[in-house]
């Protein structure tokens, strides 16, 4: 785990996570907390629906990418917290048994005019399942620190 | 519990869902699953943070105030799931205590055009805390069933 600062962000750079398997308990018991639509949480009722079967919530998807990339430590101690998402698409449906990683391109690393301790680092991340396809992308920002050195 | 269709919205209506109040045990339960940064799951570190205190993942509050929406039940038997999202703000930290309660305003809800079966719902979504200030917009959509009448 090595934080990493602004200045060791460039666009351009690719990032690549461990995989993770989304199990059906799981994905059950997200929806039943933070999504509790049949499609989610009950395995009968998802086999008649829209996707024949039961999926996992869009948002349970998405915070497990993100989880990936937070679990490489980067941005423990650099991170300031996030002004948003620019875009979010669910491509895929995620089911159960399915192995996601992530994959997090920089796109922009840009230091903030007014804050000369920190700067706004916006990248694009994607999550892949076991069959290499992108089932989301996700492009958002992060306020993180500069280097200690170079903050005054 | 009354399944709202496409027909049964249009632009300009407004939602209110009930309050949910963030204890502090859940921020942490989900930022240890799914966003485990010492701002959500440390009370000590997040003390002398960026937010001096802890604060929910951003996830969690898009999560919980999504849910606050699907307990309406409106979407149940209509819902198609979603593309995406196309705008997502954190406009103010939610801290341990918090209760939040969801506002959703209805964009546009425009028939498909290739699918005579369903339509398209644009809603903004915001989560709105007990001082009445507004934590986090979401601008989403869902695919939705039209009325089984109106859909051959």
């Amino acid at each position: 785990m090595h934080t990493k600062y602004l200045e060791d962000f460039e666009a351009g750079q690719v990032f690549q996570t461990r995989g993770m398997s989304m199990d059906e308990s799981e994905i059950m018991d997200f929806a039943r907390k933070y999504d509790p639509q049949p499609i989610h949480t009950d395995r009968e009722a998802a086999a008649t629906g829209p996707f024949e079967g039961l999926i996992a919530s869009g948002w349970h998807t998405a915070a497990m990418v993100f989880r990936l990339w937070v679990d490489l430590g980067f941005l423990e101690k650099s991170s300031l917290g996030g002004p948003g998402v620019e875009n979010l698409r669910w491509h895929l449906p995620v089911r159960p048994g399915d192995t996601l990683h992530t994959e997090v391109e920089i796109l922009e690393a840009r230091p903030s005019k007014s804050k000369p301790d920190r700067g706004i680092l916006r990248y694009l991340t994607r999550g892949i399942n076991q069959r290499g396809e992108t089932v989301i992308t996700i492009d958002s920002s992060s306020f993180l620190k500069r280097r200690p050195e170079n903050a005054a």
